[in-house]
């Protein structure tokens, strides 16, 4: 398997980190991921902007998705240029300059248990 | 990222707001969203229509999505023209005069500990 | 809204009704459903196949969709030509004559508090 | 319905099967499944690679879905070449023979109520 399967821009509408969670850490806290796939042989440098409700878009935020690995990204690890607030509605886009499949999924820990979400992101070449 | 990432035309085949809830309230309050997300430099006027089981569609319900921003809208914030019912199955379509993305979520919290459904909706150009 | 959204062939390749639930009924009984939107002026004359495991896929089963309607349809209700079996792995296709739009959900209550899941189905033309 | 539905290359990025469950097993182990949708005349031989973070891809694994058939296969199952780790990080692709369909659960069960997520995966033709 060394072909590049999936889409080179990638968009989650939904997003949203819980303020706070219940149970053992770091499976429990209250997380919100983005998968990322990398099937192919070059290296992926992604560029993530977040979208917000009442303010101008931050970013670029960068990551690396090595060749023919994944990184499961927690939004609640992005710190720089700043980290993204808590309670609050987000949105984001992945710029990636090869292909990649992106993923999203979140638990929630807020009451005693957990629930969980997941679903594909919307795809486009950019 | 000043580029309009999505599609004109979205629909969500589910739809069911909850009657009641557990937890404190708003974020606990039992809630079906529609996440819009415009990545565009124009303004997304959007006109949604509702569709029911046994009773003609209710609409357009008119919101609009400034550009570089995202709005996480609750079904059941909607009033004009008509306040979508509780515990009645719906669906619903997003008409958007410039390219969006949007996904559903649902948070029930009927019972004592909430559970979260979220799915990319199915688009197509309009 | 008079046009037809959506495509004439889905597959949704999980399927699994729960053998017991919690909580009142109907509401909180485990339930597997497939929403259908027809957002067209005709009405849609849908046939739905289930696939199993380990035997002959058994179908047609028979629905219609009114033109402007959504059909929240559980599997538990299905009986012609014969009902769904509890607590067995079965996947299902839909073939409309008109384009249609479904998405999946289950609501799983075997347990005291409830489950949720949904993502919109596979969708081709047939 | 003898029309084969599907494509022949799927991915799934997230992935992640947790190390403990509740409730009577095995239908609450914890488990992460994927569906596959054979809707055609001609058995499916699929190759499953499973990807890391910070290793080289596992696989082939083999697993064949008998013409007019569907498969729910739980990723705790596969161990040839050999077992997927608990507690890690993993994403999946599906190389078919013959167009399938693809979609993901997973049931956590590490908490005394379960959790369930859902998706179509990610496909294109290879």
């Amino acid at each position: 398997m060394s072909k590049a399967i999936g889409n080179t821009c990638w968009a989650i509408a939904e997003g949203y980190i819980p303020a706070y969670g219940n149970g053992p850490e770091p499976q429990f806290t209250s997380h919100e991921t983005a998968c990322l796939l990398n099937t192919g042989e070059q290296d992926a440098h992604v560029e993530i902007t977040i979208y917000f409700k009442d303010k101008e878009p931050v970013g670029p935020y960068r990551v690396t998705v090595s060749a023919r690995r994944t990184l499961h990204l927690r939004f609640n690890d992005l710190t720089d240029p700043e980290p993204i607030p808590r309670d609050t509605d987000y949105a984001s886009v992945f710029i990636s300059d090869v292909p990649i499949v992106v993923q999203h999924t979140r638990l929630d820990s807020r009451q005693s248990e957990n629930a969980l979400l997941s679903t594909i992101a919307y795809s486009s070449s950019n």
